[in-house]
């Protein structure tokens, strides 16, 4: 594996998948009956790129249980946890929340469109993500929009967001930041791979595995997250670089020191790729993806 | 039923279904691992009374098909239809969208915990929506996430939120009208009574008697709605009167005058109950809400 790591960037693997989820994107994103103006702002911020890692997570968590990442619900579960991350990213960037003007390199939702159309994209993409879980008939759809709400919601990702701005009580220190972490970013990523693995047909034993590797996996991407705010470019980055550490908001950076940062996102990657002993080959593009994740520059 | 109607209120008739409404609530709102501050707003923009009506007609949808309205799944359905309603009024009220300052009489979400929690706070409740109706097995789970999504989305009330701020193309004078309610009022009042309906065990006939119901009702409401907002007393409705008018939003009242606007409730209204004519008796109390609905001064 070293070797072919050595050859392979991390968007050279993210690639492949990505090219089925913008076919599947463009299928399912807009519902018959949207207004068109609603519609262009939900694809501008949908179809603008970014790096696709969840929805890629999705279907490599069904191939690592044996499933087939190209069975349709596998395929409308990497859209929905999609949806999901970009409707909180147009949330996010909003100026009651963090008032970030450039996303991906491009104005951000509320910059282009408005405050209002912003607010409401977001609110559809979200609404949009549970209704195509549940648009075929099958029975393993129920786990996937709880498994998915379980992550977005008031105890996941809308928690981390609540605690990352301060709005509740957090423990100082490593403890506070762990809490944020967990919840803002972890969350969904651990929950596309579980839903990979849940739509792929897992057993028991994979799934836990899988949610353990997506947890570290989390984890690990968020250390990188922040060391690439303290390190990066804008034009690498896409975001406005800084702007968080500047924003006075916990990082792995400010609490351990940008040595020290990068040293734990390779571990955390490292503990990611243990978390998958009880899988088989299945799993190494996942295990691969780890690796690069930790040595990632945008 | 002329005689009871002469003596029944609105109120009267939605406090039992109310009742059994709340306890549902106390238990289905917060998620563990909820932060308080969090749990705290949600609980502020949902256990503040309201009229309940949604829910209600999820119940006595189920009612209407000769189901039980306190079978887990009905329940879970009026929860979830009264979480979408509450997060939509949170959003609307923010300032970048109608920038109300009073709702039920209390200060607005994000008088009281600020514009961040609020958005958050409405992002939640969405969220949880979705959530609350997955956790339970039931066959009939994705048929109901997939009612309130299409409901509550891009071509439902995110598309009359869009119209009635104007951020879409829209036919003049009643047609133009007629976008706006039908999305913004009539789709949730109707996904409710539908899903009511599926929850109950409906067949197909009376599944599409009580969508047209359902129709005809939300326009009925929404027809009161602006009769209240060009009549009413702050202290009776709860919300700032005549703000929708001053708004320059386009309303039955202002697009009728206020005698017409008047007789046309009435006439939706009874439009609504003769949609019922293929249910028996057990659609009685859906009859007599649509009478008095047409009547309600709150």
């Amino acid at each position: 594996m070293s070797e072919t790591t050595s050859k392979t960037t991390l968007a050279d693997l993210l690639a492949p998948q990505a090219v089925a989820l913008e076919g599947d994107l463009e299928r399912w994103l807009i519902e018959p009956g949207t207004p068109d103006e609603l519609a262009e702002a939900m694809r501008y911020c949908v179809l603008c790129g970014g790096k696709r890692l969840r929805p890629a997570l999705v279907r490599l968590g069904a191939q690592a249980v044996g499933g087939d990442a190209d069975d349709e619900l596998v395929a409308r579960a990497a859209v929905a946890v999609e949806l999901i991350h970009s409707y909180s990213l147009v949330h996010d960037d909003l100026p009651a929340i963090d008032n970030d003007i450039l996303r991906r390199g491009l104005p951000t939702a509320h910059v282009k469109f408005g405050e209002a159309m912003a607010l409401l994209v977001g609110d559809a993409l979200l609404t949009r993500a549970f209704g195509l879980l549940t648009e075929t008939h099958d029975v393993r759809s129920p786990n996937l929009v709880a498994e998915l709400a379980s992550a977005a919601g008031a105890a996941g990702m809308v928690a981390g967001q609540i605690a990352d701005l301060e709005l509740c009580d957090l423990p100082a220190g490593a403890a506070g930041l762990a809490y944020v972490h967990d919840r803002k970013t972890a969350a969904l990523i651990r929950a596309a791979v579980r839903m990979g693995a849940i739509a792929g047909g897992t057993d028991h034993v994979s799934l836990a595995a899988l949610s353990d590797y997506g947890l570290q996996l989390g984890l690990a991407f968020q250390a990188v997250d922040d060391v690439l705010d303290a390190t990066g470019q804008a034009e690498t980055i896409g975001k406005t670089p800084g702007k968080d550490a500047r924003a006075g908001k916990r990082s792995i950076v400010g609490e351990l020191g940008l040595q020290q940062a990068q040293a734990a996102a390779r571990d955390l990657s490292a503990r990611a790729v243990e978390m998958l002993a009880p899988l088989g080959e299945a799993a190494d593009t996942l295990r691969q993806l780890a690796a690069l994740l930790a040595e990632r520059t945008y």
